[in-house]
């Protein structure tokens, strides 16, 4: 069974693709991420409501402050890529609704009036789109290293200071550096994760 | 700033794709389904614990059942896809992690041994799946048309009884029919989405 995507483009985001646990130290660029997210911006959210953040880690003591939250390896990690991203989802997403969702600009006040609402919903999107921008650093011929294991209760205090964006993922990024790769873990095969009713 | 991804993988995956409303009756095949999983499969989830679970809705009598629960236009859309396929996360994941991460098989009973973590970790993996997933559909030349307006609780007891999996999404897939899309809406500028610290 063939796919309509090349067998090129297959390998650079799936198949020989892994998260990376070490890096170069060539930079990533402003214009590189750009390019990312002017390329995965485009696939769907709910109601368009594109709530994905990206906080570009630069500066040292931003760096600091961020690996101060982190659990086990994943700060020293952290520290040694060449940028560190911070995802979060903009519980205020609602505000730009009737500019994303033109065709229905009461979509904003109909469902999106509550704070807990837009929280399960931005976070939901959010992480939709995190899965977006994760095989968008690969079509950039980057490896991510993403991660969850940060208390990110913490980290939207130290960085949110005014609540209203919720972290839920870093992600490592850059060119993979010496033994980068842990082995490739195995997957359920289809027939395990694939039901018919 | 040119991307690794040759220029048709962008425009197939992310600037030509869109999502589709109408299709036409040319069937989804299992082996499609099966390639696409084949693909994906191998993005990265926390802890390798691919909790993502797709459930073919093959049968007319399936398909009505799952319609039941559909809110506004996207039951009459359902039905007349040539596939409709329910998300959904295993709440039981855990059970398989021994052999999806066997470098650390302690990582089940560390971090695991409660539902409630296992929920807020497995739904928030397979909606990231969820985002890989939908980019597979597109790899395979089909078009997606995700929906997550349905009474998910009402579909986990629908199909899910046993309460072991958490429904979240339904993807309509085929080739896309007359006036499948929507006029394509605006997105965020970069530099609303993306801030530097």
């Amino acid at each position: 069974m063939s796919l309509a995507l090349d067998a090129a483009a297959q390998d650079l985001l799936f198949r020989e693709a892994q998260t990376a646990n070490t890096f170069t130290d060539e930079p990533v660029t402003d214009e590189q991420i750009q390019a990312i997210y002017d390329l995965v911006k485009f696939a769907p959210t709910a109601f368009n409501q594109s709530p994905l953040r990206i906080t570009l880690v630069r500066s040292q003591e931003a760096r600091e402050r961020l690996v101060k939250h982190a659990m086990g390896a994943n700060g020293p990690k952290t520290l040694t890529a060449p940028l560190a991203i911070v995802l979060s989802a903009d519980l205020d997403f609602h505000e730009k609704l009737p500019r994303l969702f033109p065709h229905a600009p009461g979509v904003k006040d109909a469902y999106f009036s509550e704070l807990a609402v837009r929280e399960v919903a931005g976070m939901q999107n959010a992480t939709l789109q995190a899965g977006y921008f994760i095989l968008g650093i690969r079509a950039a011929g980057l490896a991510a290293g993403p991660m969850t294991g940060f208390d990110f209760g913490a980290l939207d205090k130290e960085f949110f200071g005014d609540g209203k964006q919720k972290s839920f993922m870093v992600i490592n990024v850059g060119k993979p550096g010496e033994d980068a790769f842990f082995p490739r873990s195995p997957r359920l095969e289809a027939n395990e994760a694939i039901a018919t009713i």
